[in-house]
């Protein structure tokens, strides 16, 4: 759903910069970073570089740039990730199966994409195209995901290694002295409007149509919930006690013998650790608490009383909040205590208690780019607001992102809401 | 959530009604069917005639029976289904392992439940009590829903026999020339309240609180689809094309090599059969399709070139048409062809687009009732209408059904849905 | 491996003889403990009582009587347990799923089968044949082998049952004072031949050719390993200490969390109950240890600083004994502490340190009883001694019994052996 | 079970050979094939050359070196493979989840000890010690066991991956114009003596103690089978009658949808291509059939009116052989056309019909050494003569290679037996 065209020029400088992100996200990394798959939902980053590079090659360069001839055989089938109508593809819980093509080769493969991609933007300018410019941006909100997606697979890469490494030793923290209290914002009943505003600026499709939507007052926490207040929600054995649980959520602790969060781990003296961009670090009780599942966010919700907010509830909010907050460009690569204002875009994303479904009158992507979205509408929960892993300017009031509810590797985390 | 109070005699007469269906219902049944569990969901129906027992027992008998003294030791366990809040219970894959206690002591079991319960109305006649009088009416209904599950078991049990024998010979059944065209019945937007209206009747907790939900406008087909309508689709190659189906969808398809609806068997020659409680009969083309899938009704609607309708839409329809149809006492257990009139409540539960999730300002039941609904709003879809295995005065508008995506042993079927 | 000819009038009576002790067998079952297969290894006792049926059905009467007519449709899939030459079988994981036929459609198609092998035996009589004499007895072998089966299969199902039911509460049993003392039993090195020796009685294929083997200098207990010796094993912390253990027996009982033989239950006051065939009983520390795998066996045995014996050891031992002790005809149905004469045939089936192996020259039955032993050559133990649920005259030192290293349903127990 | 005394500095010279050798092995890898891991059962390289050098560390400088210290924590764990004597090993299937230690890290790892080594060997020179001087000799042989472990390991990391790299492009191959004809060599019954002769050179603990077994007349087959015989096998479509078949093999084929050995693909033109170190090629019908399972190699000597020799019986032929054949020296790294001498040692481990047991009188190692082979002695089948990826001054007649029998990434053929 692209927003209004945006000039060649100003689509090249984009497309430099957030190519360049992405490279810099993966400076720190060993040969041997890139290669690993700890897990089958994390990709190896060395797949997910190769990845966006595919998105441009095979939805840009291919239909649209005259003289582009593919030079990299099998790549088309190595990184595609799930388009079935472009062809087969590698299975996912396989990708770090595949020591070949090399890092460099697959750097090589940049190069040689982003080359071709700056002569078709010279065609551009010669010759501007609004659905071509459009789908460029789709290609570079698609990168941007892809390296939230880079911090969280590195993560849970690093989080495996019983040498405990880091991906970064130099990242900044902020630390208060003691846990903001949390307030609520109050909303009176109301039919209000939801989803993207046609013509406003970029988005997916599945946050589109606007619509209408009826909520009964309600009110939400201005701040996530922290690290401390989970722990209380633990120490009070809940991870034992069925009656906080939804069903699945209690066969699915019971199965796996989640205790606590991922990445906590007990220091041997009575604390936790907690694994991050970072390395290990002694849990911050003043900081959010993260990587939990919905199953988790829900248990922890009604064990305190309260819910958590649908998506229509927390857009309207988020809508009205300035969109500022511990995101990608602030550094810290981990959610932080919440500051006097409070916290609403960045740090986690918050699980909602609505299932990813489509909107009323919800059209896909025209072709293969009808697969992006609509299809995983099913069996996954809504989450908003981003995270600190997300670049502001990817992020939008609006935005679905949508996981499994035992899902907990991205950066998830909990606010809380209620009736009133 | 109990309708207004009903006087303990009328109450008494419906137990003794409610409970006699239950035991015509398995009488055709050899004690070897009563014993059988041919698949983990589908419960032996041995186990089902204890656990709607054991249901007045634990919650009539045990707290307010004031001479009741339990008689049947292990029965507490063996006979709960779900609730941790009562205690351990047998895990539900393996109640066929059960052979004690023995199909004449479950009888038993009825019969001593059953007397304690008469002594139970000679006090409520006595000194009426609401509240009682309101878990009785719960009970009445719960045992309905196991007649059904009851029907939906008994098919899947006797269907993985290479025997083909049948439940039933002697079932009626109705034929018709043609399949009746679909129509659309259109309805404006606008503001619509949805859920029970308290004070209307019995309904399940999950119905309330009534609520207000905009929709915009939107159109309900009049019927089911049939099973020739979904041949065309089956023919049209659409089990193995993926451009039809969710993600989730295709996966499993591909993974238990669905080709087609549950219980359908090529014939040998060209054509199709289809077991029923009445056994094996050639498929009616007329008739609704059924025993599909969630994932096959919405790869279905959109190869249709239409959708699902959502709940709260199909309960405004609903909601509009008399409350009739092809339900359990019509006796033909099975779907019926549309008449001249459509089909609206009984022949199948509908799939439709929303998930499984609490109402605004839903509260379970207090105690341990309140497991009986709240715990499962998670990664289940909803279904509307009823069933030809429904009875009449257990249905309305508001009843809301539940099973996974992919399940497809209940009397599930596909209504379709549109914007105009 | 058919014995010499016996007469068809003797045959007769054996026949008469070994399909009355299957009827007797299953007296005590109900309709619903016929019905039942709790573990996926263990098959409903119809399943037994029809198959063993299926078997004198399948390969002397369709081929040998000249009017036998098959009137149970079905029967021949149904039935079949593994030959893969016969035709197609259900699966064996699925036999309880089959309510139909009934019982007594098992029992009725028993007396139909026993009435035309009724002719033919008339037949034989008029017209000797030492082939059909041949398998007439090997039918009547495998139905003693099943009767041993469905002693075991009733156990396993009784034994989930929470109801803690008793297949017999009339069992005898035999008690002693105080374990007799284990005492070894000394071989000199030297060529010994082992196997069946032709002519010499009936013998299964497996059993041919004698052969030669040369063994060691070698010693043999008199008597099984006790419960009480087992539980020194046990309370000196061997499940937890992988020193005793091959890798894949450990892997195993962590994988299933194995802290004791199979059907043990600590009784809550720090001892221990046993289930049996005569329900649960406090655990016996004179009598044999049952019901432990290949993989406890030999760990017991490391443990204990001995080893076990290999067939031929034992099989050389066992020859030397008279073939009397703790059989089926004893009526214990469970093993018994040893006498002061020891233990050797009888009681318990005892792990032996060889694989189930092909002897030198080995040749199958010819056609589809060629199926019978040959084709499990791979991935199992031999077992020798026969138990308490075998018939006395269905054992011999030369029978190889055979199960996977982690299968303990069945009667096993612990000879030591050693070198000297 | 060391050999004779050897020198220290013919110990060290041998010592820096087979070092060399492993890092020539490695020579041709990237980074990325160092990391990968494409199966379970297959280490990365990087694991493989760490573990190695663990073992020095472990059995000989950690217990001998008066001064080393271990400078490399967390590599105890990392790089222990199954020792549960020595302590806690990291999961074999997660190996390659590790990233960290880099490949450099590893090599520096490796000189460390290396140095540490040659300060023992001085040491040793002064004052030299049987014992140690055994130990080193075990790990060479281990290291030697790792080495072809490389060459099965690389070649399945390298099989997977649709870009089909080749680990070298320039391996030599030998050709012929047709198959060698297949001639017997026959023996008479006997006592044999079979295992290591005590003081005879270097052998695994599990070839002693030497002991007599008795052998009937028998004969061998005086070259593999080869590829063009199997697809004789195959196109009489064999994979798909269950006649051929072990039980547990037939279940496992059609499980896992089996039609040809491991790394054969259709060349899409009628034939077929082979994976090798060397790449993808043409099968060569001349050349002995490779990667099969102990099931498919005993269905194949079936199916030809054969049997698969006993490892007895092998170690008795190849004992008397030339030890020599297409070993690690020749380069090949593949199985070669027999040339007119036949085929003996080297090209591949011959499945035999044993099971992997104790010899009579089998006493493992002392200490965690014992836990190199012993505990391995269950749900294995013996392997004989060594394989193209075996060094020669590794391989000895009495050798016993094992695997389970379904494995069949190791360089694993067939040898016809017969009796006579």
């Amino acid at each position: 759903m692209p927003g209004p065209a945006i000039a060649p020029s100003e689509l090249r400088r984009r497309y430099r910069a957030v190519r360049a992100v992405t490279e810099t996200l993966c400076a720190p990394l060993l040969t041997e970073d890139y290669q690993t798959q700890a897990a089958a939902e994390a990709s190896p980053p060395k797949w997910h570089i190769a990845h966006v590079t595919w998105f441009f090659e095979t939805f840009l360069l291919k239909p649209h740039h005259p003289d582009y001839r593919a030079g990299f055989p099998g790549f088309e089938v190595l990184f595609n990730s799930y388009y079935e109508s472009i062809g087969k593809f590698h299975p996912r819980n396989q990708r770090g199966h595949l020591a070949r093509p090399s890092v460099e080769d697959v750097y090589r493969y940049r190069r040689t994409v982003d080359a071709a991609m700056e002569e078709l933007f010279d065609l551009l300018e010669q010759q501007p195209d609004a659905g071509i410019c459009g789908f460029i941006e789709l290609g570079l909100h698609h990168e941007q995901q892809h390296q939230e997606l880079l911090c969280m697979d590195i993560k849970a890469n690093f989080a495996v290694n019983p040498l405990k490494p880091a991906y970064r030793h130099d990242l900044p923290r902020r630390t208060v002295e003691s846990t903001r209290p949390m307030r609520w914002v109050e909303l009176g009943e109301g039919l209000h409007e939801i989803g993207h505003v046609r013509g406003s600026g970029f988005a997916f499709d599945n946050e589109s149509p606007r619509h209408r939507v009826w909520l009964d007052r309600y009110r939400v926490a201005d701040r996530l919930v922290t690290n401390g207040e989970y722990l209380a929600f633990i120490e009070s054995g809940a991870y034992t006690q069925a009656a906080h649980w939804l069903s699945d959520g209690w066969a699915h602790i019971r199965r796996h013998d989640w205790q606590h969060p991922l990445y906590w781990e007990r220091d041997g003296q009575g604390g936790w650790l907690e694994m991050t961009l970072g390395g290990w670090r002694p849990l911050d009780p003043h900081a959010p608490v993260c990587h939990v599942s919905y199953y988790e966010a829900e248990a922890y919700a009604r064990w305190a009383g309260q819910r958590l907010p649908t998506e229509a509830e927390l857009e309207v909010v988020l809508a009205q909040q300035p969109l500022q907050g511990n995101t990608f460009e602030q550094g810290f690569l981990h959610p932080m205590p919440a500051g006097p204002e409070g916290q609403w875009h960045g740090d986690l994303w918050t699980w909602t208690g609505s299932a990813y479904l489509p909107y009323p009158g919800f059209r896909p992507l025209e072709g293969s780019a009808g697969e992006y979205n609509g299809k995983f509408m099913c069996n996954q929960m809504v989450l908003r607001g981003g995270c600190c892993a997300t670049s502001l300017d990817h992020l939008r009031a609006s935005y679905r992102n949508f996981f499994y509810p035992h899902d907990r590797w991205a950066f998830t985390g909990i606010r809380l809401a209620g009736n009133c």
